[in-house]
Formats: structure tokens, sequence, C-alpha cells
């Protein structure tokens, strides 16, 4: 039996604004620190934010399912592993826990409560690479849900470790981090102009991972009597 | 049955001073490599004392809970997860054992065995820093000891190294380490004057994540038939 | 029984386009982003595919066996721990894979869908570092899928981490990545004349590993009566 | 039953190499990259180094022990964990092993097979810092081995990640390797005169954690009536 939706909700509003102040406030730390070298402050940002993911999925997996992110809760949705009537709540504590987040990183170092940024972020290989990140990031947690369940933590923070390198928009692969950070003109913002953008490709990336998802899993779990002969070779 | 006291206390004291040595050897290494890259320093410290705390949790969680930090054992003691009279010799041994830390790095390092700090750390952007970290830091142990036990070591240690980064002060979190840290006029290093600040503003973090934690692991653990009743949609 | 083959070849396409992406990818964002400093961009680099070895193992592993290489597979099905009719289909996926991960990082960083690198890396060096890796990955992956199976993920990601680092040629130790790093004039391309050595060295470590895992695996499942005369002493 | 003393002999060997491989070759090629800067050559070896080993204790532990280290063995043969006539093939296995690892690197590197360093690493705040690193490492090895036996790896390579950089001689803790990086004039070499220092500092503190963790192993297995009063309260 799940917890207490009060307690879910109160598990994705902690750990969304935890995760959006590691985002942000590394950011900040690391763009200050590093003398001007951005891949100095991109590893500080990478490192806290893989690391933060790690730790609040384990913390928070037991209560929530630790989603903190609108796109990974709709392909949940999606594919009936929560009910419809649970995202709405899920979706104002992930909103409200990202920008409050956002809000104690920027007081923790002196800056506004919320600022727009003016980072751009725009094209057509940002919106691309929010694509394939968000693609990449979902098939990793349903196969890593269905096969190694004890281990999504380490996934998903080893997937957004590596996704913050190898794509050109730094990765944020979810709809409430791209609307939080851009009311946060530092490092890790996104000028509000082009977080519509962002958001509507982490949704298809998320829709087209759940598709290809269903139809690998149907493959994997029913197989064929060809596969069947293939083995005995 | 909990082991002796005293192989609890000796685990305590040795805990400590690995963690301090780690915390304080590390920033000096750093700082005399790094050229005078601040932000190259501090991911080496950053390292070392994120995988530190991994190894002695792992190490001497099975003695005496690994906590070397009073803050975790008042929101211990507070939940009744620790008698009250053991409190004294823990605190006794995190004390001695941070101090011994720092001695055995200074003498690594060819530097007096203490000497205060000359390290500003004051205002209210560092004070709240320390009360997010060490809020932060509770809610994490707390809820992994109840949902991954065997995973409090990694959740620890990662939310440490991301917790570096992510906040002003770069998150003593520890009035044990705090005090210590006053000691030692090197890279991490705090003013002796600014240390009760900080200690005040870990105690109350740690406070606000006992009554935080509480009030959502009875929730959570004492389903309403409403959300039953969401599951079921 | 193992899952349909379909389901598989679309594991090995997946996971192999992710690695390269991941490796080629974080490539081009160290090179950019590290002013000049090659130890910076390879730190970038090393850390995004270590990562993802590590979360692609997770995912896949329960599909195909996450191979993800040529030189892996070969082992496998010369010990027989994959039938040899499964080879083909197993290869073309990895190379079409390894083909499309590349293209799609090149879309990432607004680069041309396939360029053929001019990094020229060669001579007797580069070739015994190449025989080096893939020896150390195979004897790692053997040791692992045998004696501590839930760790292979962790033992590869490391494996190669470190490989990175240690030898002269990086550690491209698979002969799809190394094909496909021909395509990239970017910081991990290879220049297409200096692959075929690459992968025939890669190829004859992975042939001296399997011999020599033999050996050690025949031993140490055997004892010597003189070696159970040893434990008693 | 363990296995055949030859495979263990042969896993000593292989584990040894690898290690002294990743240690000499990752700093060589930190060295070259750096640009002069040392902090980022010793993250280099430290990332390489940290990582072989939880690869090379998960590959090899269940066939040798994964031990790489006669200051270990020296530990686990006065505590009656192994037998005294298997320590002089493991010795040298790791020995062998050693300086075949760093001939291995050397060749990866265009270097000669060996020759001797002219790094200095002396005085007593290196002997210092062997002794405390050696006493670390023995603490850690016999308390996981006790208590967290599945995560020896990780807690070893933990602690040798964080000691490369809280120690003033950057952690060698081990008298293979220091013989054999007596033979490296590269980064991680030391000079032949020095190395005698360093292995008694190193058995010495293994000599000490060995007294130190039987004392505390005592006491926390036989917890007086005290501390079970203790608990009552």
């Amino acid at each position: 039996m799940k917890p207490n939706m009060r307690a879910r909700v109160a598990a994705e509003f902690l750990g969304t604004a935890f995760l959006l102040a590691a985002v942000v406030g590394s950011g900040i730390m690391g763009e200050r620190l590093a003398g001007g070298n951005a891949a100095i402050a991109l590893l500080a940002n990478t490192l806290a934010t893989g690391a933060i993911l790690v730790v609040l999925i384990l913390a928070f997996e037991g209560v929530s399912g630790a989603h903190f992110n609108p796109a990974v809760m709709l392909s949940m949705a999606l594919e009936k592993q929560m009910g419809w009537r649970e995202v709405p709540p899920y979706l104002m504590a992930q909103l409200t826990g990202a920008f409050a987040g956002v809000a104690a990183a920027h007081m923790m170092f002196g800056l506004p409560v919320f600022f727009a940024s003016t980072h751009a972020r725009s094209g057509p290989t940002q919106l691309w690479s929010e694509f394939v990140a968000t693609f990449g990031l979902l098939i990793i947690i349903r196969a890593c849900v269905r096969f190694r369940p004890a281990m999504v933590s380490f996934a998903v923070g080893g997937y957004i470790t590596t996704a913050y390198w190898f794509t050109a928009s730094t990765s944020f692969a979810n709809p409430a981090v791209t609307f939080a950070r851009a009311a946060s003109n530092t490092f890790a913002g996104i000028r509000p102009v082009d977080a519509p953008g962002f958001i509507c490709a982490e949704l298809l990336g998320a829709l087209a991972a759940t598709m290809q998802f269903r139809w690998l899993i149907v493959l994997a779990e029913h197989p064929t009597e060809k596969s069947q002969i293939d083995e005995r070779i």
C-alpha cells in the first residue's frame, strides 16, 4: 500500500527543492571559483547534480517514488504505473518545490530571490539535445525500474552526470527544472523565452521513449519460438 | 545487542579523527597544488570528503552507528533511536576525535598542531547555508536509515559531495567538525569567532529536519482512506 | 529463457548508440570548454564515459547482456556463453548503433553527420596500449560475471574510467567504438588509417584474456590436494 | 574451500600488475596533459587509482582475496585469516606483478622498462603520512571485511581516493607498490633511497592497526553488562 498522498507530495516538494538548490547553487559556486574556466565550473555542477540525484532517490523513492520530474510522471501515467489523479498534486509539488529550491540557493549566495535568466539556449541543436537527453533518461529509468529496481538512484545520477557533457544543452531533461531555471540569471539559467521549446522537446523525448520501451518490453517478455531455437544452438 | 560502549566510543573517535584529517588534509594539499584556482582545490577537497564519509560509515556503522556528528546524534536521541545517556560519551569521542584528526593532518603537512583560523565565514547567507545544509543532511540520513539502510554510507557521502558546492558555506553541517576546523588556519578553517553561529545554525537545521521528518513518516505510515481510494483509480 | 532476439538487438543498438554519443559528445563539449587544458577535457570525457557505461549496463543487461562490444562478444562465444548464431545480429546492431550515436552527437553540436578523423593514433606504444586495455577489460568482465554478477556495471564503468588514463591510447578497447570514432573529426576521433591496427590489437587482447581466464578458472575451481593441505596449516 | 594456490597466485600477480600500471600510467598521462597544474594531474591519478582498486577487488576477491599488498597480508596472517605458508607465494606474486605493471605502463608511454626515480619523498612528515595512511587502510579493510564484506572494494577504492589527498605522501600504503614505484622516474615515482623508510612506516602502521582492531573487535563482540544497562535507558 502506498503512503498517504500528503506525505508523497511533501517528498516530491522536498526532493525537487533540493535538486534545484543543488543545480543552481553549485552552478553559482562553480562559476565564482573556476577563474573563467567553464569546463571546471561544469565539472563541479555535474558532480553536485549527479550526487544529489543519487541521494534524493535513495531517500525518497520509498515515499513518493522520487520522480521530481513531470516528464517521468507523464511516462509513468501513460503506462498505468501511477494513476492520472495523482498527477496534478505531484505536478504542483514539483513546480513549487523547484522554485523553492531556486530561491533557497539564491538566498545562500546573496542574490535576488528570483531574477529572469538572460542565458540564451535556442536553436535546433539545443532542442535536439533536449529530445535526446530526455529520451535517454526515460529509457534508462524504465529499464532500471524493471530490471534493477534497487539501482535506479545510481542509474539516474550516473545518466545526468554523463548527459551534462554529451548534450549541447547540458541536459535539463525535466520541465519543472526548466521552468525554475528560467528564474535564475546564473550559470544554470535559461532565458524564459527559450523555456517552452525546451519543455516541448523534453515531453516529446519522454513520449518517444515511452513508446520505444513499450515495444521493447513487449518483445522482451514474449520470446518467439524462433528465438528459443536460437538458444539451443 | 549493541557492542560494548568502549568499542563504540573508540569507533566514534577513530571515525571522526579520520573525517577531520581528510577534510583538513585534503584542503591543504588541494590549495598547495591548485596553482591559485580555488575551484580545483575545492574539487579535491570535495572528492576526499565525500569518499572518506562513504568509507568510514561502511567501516564503523556496525560498531557505533557511525554518527561522527553531534547534530545527527541530537536528532537520533530526540527520536529515541539512541539513549540520552549514550550522548555524553559519544559527544566526547567526537570532539576529541575531531581535534586529533586536525592535529594528525597538520603534522603530516609540517604545520603547527593547532593554530586558530583567520578564514572569515559570517553573515546571514553563511548561517542560512548551514541551516539548509544540516536540514538536508538530517532528512537524508533519517530517510535512508528508514528506507534504504544498506545505502546510508553512499547517501551521506553523496550529500556532502553536493553540499560542498551548493551551499555558500561549503557545508560544515557538523558541530564537532566546526569546532575543530576553527583550530586550523588552512583552506578548510573557520575563524573561532564565527564558529558559534555556524553551530547554532546547524543545530536549528537538525531540529527542523527532525520535526519535518517526524511529520512525514507519521503520514507515510498511516495512509488515509482517501489515499487508498486514489490508488484504485 | 532469454528475451526475444529482436528485443536484444534493439537493446544492443540503443546501448551502443548512447555509449558513442556519450564518448564523442563529451569529448566535443570537454574540448570546447576546457580552454586548451587537455587534462580537463579528458577528465570530462572520462567522467561521462565511465558513468554511461554503468548506466547502460544496469539498464540493458537484463535484456541483451549489455555487450555493446564485438571483442566482448567474441570472448563470450568462444567460451560458449552465447551462441555463434547470435553473433551476426548483435554485431550488426553494435556497428549501426555506434554510427547512429556518433551522428546523434554531431547533430547536437552542429557538426557534419560524419567526417573522417585526422587524429593520428599509431605506432607500437598505441597498439600495445590497446592490447593491454582490452586484455584487462575482458579479464575484469569475465571475473565479475563469474564472481560478482550484480556488480558488472560498476566494474566495467570503473575499468574504463581508469583505462582512459593509464593507457597511451586512452583505451578504445572496442572494435565497434573504434570504427565509429574514425567518422568523427573531434577530440575522441581516430584516423581511419589507424583504426585497423587498433581493432587487431583489441581482438588479440580479448583472445589472450579469454585464454588466460580459461586457465585461471579451471585452476580456481579444481583445488589440488596440495592447496587443501595449505589451508589446514 | 579456497581455490588452487596457482590460481590465487596468478590473481595476485595480475591484480597487482594492473594496480601499478594504473598508478604509474595515469601519473604519466596526467602530468603530460595537465599543463603544469599538479592538482589536475593528481586528480587524474586519484580517479584512476581509486577506480582500478574497486574494479580489481570486485574481480579477484573471489579468487585470491585481492590483497595486492604485503602490509594487508601481514595483518591477515597475524590474525590467522590466512596461513603463514601462503605468505611467501603471495608476496612473490605481488612483487613480480608490481614490477610487471610498471614495465607495462612504461612501454605504453615509450619510456625505458625501468629507470630509478629521482622524486624525493623523505623526512618525518612523509613517514608520519605513510604510517597514518596504512593504519587507516588496515582499519578500514578489517572493519569492512567483518561488517560489510560485499562492500570491501568500494571501501578500499574510496579510502585510497581520499588518502591521495589528505596525506603529504599521497598515500603509497603498500610495500610492493613502494618498491615498484622506485623503478619509475615519473609522476608517481619515489627515490630508491627513500623507499625503505616508507616501507617501515607502512609496516608499522599495519601493525598498529592490527593491534587496535583486535582490541576493538574483542570489545565490540563481548558487550559488558554495563553497556547492556545503557541500552535499557
